[in-house]
């Protein structure tokens, strides 16, 4: 995969499909996730607010599905990204997940920064298979698996 | 199923481990989900506020996710609170989730009321494995499949 500079997919994400909680840049109360492009693979890093808790001491599941989410979204758009050349002739495309499946290998120590790695593993056109990682400490705690498709184009510029 | 009267799970858990931001009681910023046993299905019922967007008009994917990750832990711990005779002379036992897996089969609608429901379908002493559906209007959005497992011992009393 070839790489897109320094800019986060998500900030990449047409403005009116830029709302999402996780990662959209225009959500004022979301966690704006950033995932960027390294190599071969696609990273973000994100350390939870101590609100974030399961059992006391560590990170709450339900976060670590929703990181792995957006970033899977967000690993299938750069995967199209590179594959066109990186040329900015047309938005960034958006997908969402049709299927998640997340493995909570062991817990998770809430409160030091986590790094989310995502690769495209089976990818067509409009469709983006993608196994994931969730590490703390260089320790990977979570594995998951994301299906992640293009949203319909009629999706994509409402009433446009 | 037997019932266990009107108590939310949740409400059922230890202090020292009811501070999740999903469903814990002593977390002051979390969604508070209740699950309550109605004949042979453990059902919470919850609308999203409006910051749970993923794109316009519909939820969070990783909101979905979460509330089901949630709903299936009390689930499982409502299937040993059945199996006691729903005695209480002992905790309601505490799961955690080991694998998640969750189809988006349609957009969820944002702003109604969602049905969370979840039934074990395979379990033991210490694990069990829950299916559940997310409904808005009565048509079903989301399924899920969740492997709850018993905490350690060792982690149910810190300290103790």
């Amino acid at each position: 995969m070839s790489t897109s500079g320094t800019a986060a997919i998500q900030n990449l994400y047409p403005d009116d499909l830029a709302h999402c909680f996780g990662c959209g840049r225009n959500n004022p109360h979301g966690h704006h996730l950033k995932s960027y492009v390294e190599g071969e693979d696609v990273v973000a890093r994100f350390t939870p607010e101590s609100q974030y808790v399961s059992l006391p001491g560590f990170v709450y599941g339900g976060l670590l599905a929703s990181l792995v989410d957006c970033h899977a979204t967000a690993t299938a758009a750069a995967a199209d990204l590179a594959a066109s050349g990186d040329k900015n002739d047309r938005p960034v495309p958006r997908y969402v997940t049709a299927a998640l499946r997340v493995e909570y290998l062991k817990p998770t120590a809430l409160g030091a920064e986590l790094e989310i790695r995502g690769r495209v593993k089976e990818q067509s056109e409009r469709k983006k298979v993608v196994d994931l990682t969730v590490s703390v400490a260089g320790t990977v705690t979570v594995r998951a698996e994301a299906v992640a498709v293009r949203i319909p184009r009629n999706m994509e510029r409402p009433g446009g």
